[in-house]
């Protein structure tokens, strides 16, 4: 292992992270929050302190960076950057045990959205706007963005390939250009514009600055930590309705965005993934319009509730408008659904993602008709090219690992005794970075009664969610430790 | 199609089935049970007529049999088996609405074992006798048992093979000695002597021997109907342990009996699926009997209560001693657990199977160790053999089918008002050949109350289950019957 360039790579991070704490820092001092400024301060101090250790003792070292090296390295770097993240909401003291804190943390950068929390708006500004600013930042990679404003002197190729590869959601990577710095580059300025284009909407709407940038931090991200007990039920349907399509935009993947600054307007609406999540967002928000007929006083208003939280659920977001946990099952199914199907690849979003439901079900349709008939060639192809055979290969190796990952823990949180829904669907909420599940974690409720086991269970499965499972899993591997000594 | 050569082997499939209802008109006949006597007796004629009219019509045509020719064969043959083997219940009046008479057989030949009947006491023996006994012939396939007695005169090499493929369970089909028509008769053998050593277990314990032979049947298919209300809780604690006992040994490969017979005691000691089955059940049994202390008397009622309930969920029997409903959360999602991975591939039970489970684990740890060393060449083995690529690539293809059937049939079963946990189990329990589930389909409960819609997706998910999904899947595919008019 280079740890030398990791341990850089990591101090690198660090120091980002630092950096993005001092906005947190100065509005704490301008509101006058004593505990929360103590928080930033000693945070940003302890997190610049061990950065620059890193960067001290980690000179050095040429050699390449190998594909096992990115996936350790950026789960590493995740987890680090979560442990330094939740000291501001330890120190402050407005989260006072150190596994809550860490919870809501690595839910904020996973950007899933599921938090302790029975009440947040008894939290100061700045601990608030750090809790939204960090689904801003998960939501496109922090490790993304390190590589977009810089550190490209010492990065080799193959380093970024291997981290971009290793961080980015989706069975393949999107390469918009031949660089990876311009690509990384390329893809900030699309959010980075998306999200400044959600403020002003929400801004339209009368919400005040603070209240704008937390809540399209919250939507760019699709992390789903509100600023209100009741999410968004209590905006009005103005505001709700822009969250709605803003939510839905940030699901779509980026080089859509970046095929319609290019003027390829026939490529974006060919194409096969975007017409997947479309149909399931259409198809959802008619079959549960249907099903919740006479469940609100206008057609109107369940169109409304029901575009919602489809929005929210298919892109993993987590708002909410209404309590879904009340709505018919059949409803509450087609949410369920919707968890696993996740947004787009190379969105923000999480869960399995369309682009591999693509290709699990254009592969199966391909044993089929082998099975019948076994003499004839069968491809697969998805946008008119041919799909190679190792993606469909490592997508259906993805689906087990999903599978097996999603029980293992579901058996684990069963220790605590809740009900089989709420232990099933919390899981599945945050494996697939949503927020809020069914029953004992709906959406008018919070995971603060769960043990500290099924805290730290629940906590892998974001990382594994948000990083595709590879990074995280590979820190368990014997092999990649065994291989160490060597 | 070869429509001749399908019609002519549905035909014997029929006509085997008519001779086997005549056991149960000899009881009808004997017990005076008129509207029984009525039922099997019009329903021997309907099914022999049928039989002979296929066998006239279809003879001629010598052409070879393709591998869709049978997949689709099975599917329907089972389909047909199915309306045929649930005339007697409806002609008999005691299962007054089709839809739920057609649920009990399919649930039957499936060996699933979910029941619309309250109560199963008030029942006629005679209708008794064919429940059960549809669970025996259902378990090791009619199929198998079409090819064992007979019919090789007119079977080609390919027939058989294609056949035998799509109705027995596992990845690989396992061919004890070359000739097909032995290795059914074998397995054949050895599912008769298992079978009367039960029977004879169970008459040391007093049972009759009518309830000795029908419990046999629904432990030896891995069926699980009883013949009393409260299915096996109020034998004898000696009776339910030789139930828990040979419910495992249904459980388990066949072709490992074949080897003890050959006296390679050796091989079936190392046999990897074997060694992960029995952790699996020795693991399970462990965990609950931890998890319900103090919920039964004594330590040694826990232990048989969770060896029953463990044995018969983990071999998709589906036989109780006890409401599981009522346990905690953990041991619960274990249940829940075991219904997903079932028993061992070349058994009687259903499920995702032991051998597919080591499969997609090994699959996954190999992907997981080339992501570590991408120069390394990376095989699978199982029993010290290389695993084919072509079954790691099918099995996690049908890892991908099960999901995607499993998620659907949840949607559309909970169009009815039950519960999350109600519907999900229900489905899985169908699927995978169970028999109960949780909530409102738990062990003390029954499927009566879904709607006819409910009724119908469950049954696909029972025929779709036992006959490892492709048989049934072919026939709803474009392509087979595309091909069909060209």
């Amino acid at each position: 292992m280079n740890y030398k360039m990791m341990g850089r790579f990591i101090g690198h991070i660090l120091l980002v992270e630092a950096v993005f704490m001092v906005p947190s820092l100065v509005i704490s001092l301008v509101r006058q929050e004593h505990m929360a400024r103590t928080g930033f301060a000693a945070s940003i101090g302890i997190t610049l302190a061990l950065s620059l250790l890193l960067l001290m003792l980690c000179r050095g070292s040429k050699r390449g960076f190998k594909a096992k090296e990115g996936l350790v390295c950026v789960g590493f770097s995740w987890i680090m950057m979560s442990i330094l993240g939740s000291l501001p909401f330890y120190i402050s003291r407005e989260i006072p045990s150190y596994i809550d804190a860490l919870f809501e943390t690595v839910s904020g950068f996973t950007t899933t959205g599921a938090s302790v929390l029975p009440e947040v708006e008894v939290l100061s500004m700045s601990i608030l706007y750090w809790r939204s600013f960090t689904h801003w930042l998960g939501g496109m990679g922090v490790l993304v963005f390190v590589l977009a404003v810089g550190a490209s002197g010492e990065s080799s190729k193959g380093f970024t390939m291997h981290l971009l590869r290793a961080e980015s959601p989706g069975p393949q990577v999107g390469k918009l250009v031949p660089k990876m710095k311009k690509t990384a580059e390329i893809l900030y300025l699309i959010y980075i514009l998306l999200t400044v284009v959600n403020v002003v909407f929400l801004l339209f709407g009368g919400m005040s600055l603070f209240d704008a940038v937390c809540t399209a931090y919250g939507t760019a991200g699709t992390g789903g930590f509100g600023i209100k007990n009741d999410s968004i039920a209590g905006y009005s349907p103005y505001i709700q309705n822009v969250c709605t399509v803003f939510m839905l935009l940030f699901g779509i993947n980026f080089s859509c965005y970046y095929m319609l600054l290019l003027r390829q307007f026939k490529s974006v609406f060919k194409d096969e993934e975007l017409r997947l999540y479309l149909g399931v967002v259409i198809g959802s928000i008619a079959l549960i319009t249907w099903n919740l007929r006479g469940f609100y006083a206008t057609l109107g208003e369940t169109l409304r509730h029901a575009s919602f939280q489809v929005a929210s659920i298919v892109t993993t977001t987590g708002f909410a408008t209404t309590d879904f946990d009340l709505w018919p099952s059949f409803s509450k199914a087609i949410i369920m659904g919707l968890m696993v199907i996740g947004a787009s690849a190379g969105s923000t979003g999480g869960g399995f993602k369309c682009a591999r439901v693509l290709i699990v079900l254009k592969g199966l349709r391909r044993n089929l008709r082998r099975a019948i008939s076994p003499q004839k060639v069968q491809v697969v192809r998805i946008n008119g090219r041919m799909v190679d055979e190792k993606v469909l290969d490592n997508t259906n190796v993805y689906l087990a690992a999903y599978a097996v990952i999603l029980f293992a823990s579901f058996i684990l949180v069963s220790i605590d005794q809740f009900s089989v829904t709420t232990n099933f669907t919390a899981v599945l909420s945050c494996f697939n970075n949503i927020g809020p599940g069914l029953e004992a974690v709906g959406p008018t409720c919070n995971f603060g009664a769960f043990s500290w086991l099924s805290k730290i269970v629940l906590i892998m499965d974001m990382l594994a969610g948000r990083l595709e499972i590879f990074p995280i899993l590979i820190l368990f591997s014997r092999t990649t430790w065994g291989r160490l000594k060597g």
